[in-house]
């Protein structure tokens, strides 16, 4: 049975997600890319940037998973880009270049329509508005037998959290303070007794925590 | 020198030193219990309450130190007592019986005066109001060469964060969401950068994680 899954999100001691003031320049917001810095060491991290070096281990081991039985993938507007209100003027194709890393359809949460953008390498951008519930089941749709990945930002997990759609999310805790910023967690309320730890492991760098939904007695060995 | 020290100060996955609805009967707050269970699976945790069992191991050696070396204790009105407002018509003396676990003077923040409570062995509460720094200054004096615990709860800690008067806090982060309640960590702001991680470690329960001030060169080994 397919599955809504969050990987390799990585949030601080003081629980943000990204630092304040988001901008072009800086995606993750002031100190935001602290949060990366693990992904960077890691030998599969570098690999994506094109680059021979970093190690393997625990850190290694969850990231070059990333993409592993992924159909499709869900983000919110602001991790596709910068670009606020209506489109027009815009023509923003994403942070990731020609060819992005995801192969496979990406849905993009926005309030304002866009036709959908085909890019090379297999992944095509949906933009789609409406209920969080319709385009988790769209995004089911297109994933066929495979898993649909949340990609972030907190906001689109959190929407995905509350309505409990999530069925296993792994998080990473990186031991550094941000001050402030936007927040994974913010009245889950309710939703919170839906979920519990399944796992949790310090590499030297962070420490991992999967949750899973309370329902998911099968909830796999990574 | 003396440090203004945090100790086995437990927080949830998302955040929360307490759940919500705090009161007499739950000082914690709905699921706030969860954060300290694994005291009570504690060799020392189980002393604490008069009985012998619990297991050693990580979360033994850190709850067991808790008071070493602390001469002076700081803590909330809220952790004193679910008394709010004026104390006349009260004769509330804390959560802890007539020997609290103490023994040594307590600073109590509150805005409404109140006599010294002397307590058996060794314990006195004082009732103190102002600012933070003048409380802070007050305990060191009278924990002499002493360390100076701050107690808790949340808030009482964020007031000495922000005004980066702490120079050591041991964390202990406890995979469950509570979904809602009283944050440790809230707009921090530039007082986060002042701090770094010293320490994290894992037991098969929890995770600890030190933090100190970046001037304290000497943060020393637990």
């Amino acid at each position: 049975m397919s599955r809504l899954l969050v990987r390799n999100f990585s949030i601080s001691l003081d629980g943000y997600a990204a630092g304040p003031d988001q901008d072009l320049n800086n995606p993750l917001g002031l100190g935001g890319a602290k949060l990366h810095e693990w992904i960077f060491a890691t030998r599969s991290g570098n690999q994506m940037i094109g680059r021979d070096a970093g190690s393997e281990g625990i850190d290694d081991d969850f990231f070059s998973k990333r993409g592993s039985g992924v159909g499709a993938t869900i983000m919110g507007r602001n991790m596709f880009g910068p670009v606020r209100g209506p489109w027009s003027e815009s023509n923003w194709t994403g942070w990731w270049g020609e060819e992005p890393p995801f192969h496979h359809p990406v849905f993009v949460l926005t309030h304002h329509p866009r036709p959908p953008l085909e890019m090379r390498g297999g992944t095509t951008f949906y933009f789609v508005d409406g209920e969080i519930e319709a385009v988790v089941s769209a995004a089911f749709q297109a994933a066929g037998e495979l898993d649909v990945l949340v990609g972030g930002g907190a906001s689109t997990i959190r929407q995905c959290l509350r309505a409990s759609l999530i069925d296993e999310m792994h998080l990473v805790l990186v031991p550094v303070l941000l001050g402030s910023g936007e927040r994974l967690f913010e009245d889950l309320g309710a939703s919170a007794d839906n979920y519990r730890c399944i796992e949790r492991v310090c590499s030297p760098a962070v420490t991992h925590v999967r949750i899973a939904r309370n329902d998911r007695d099968d909830a796999t060995p990574r």
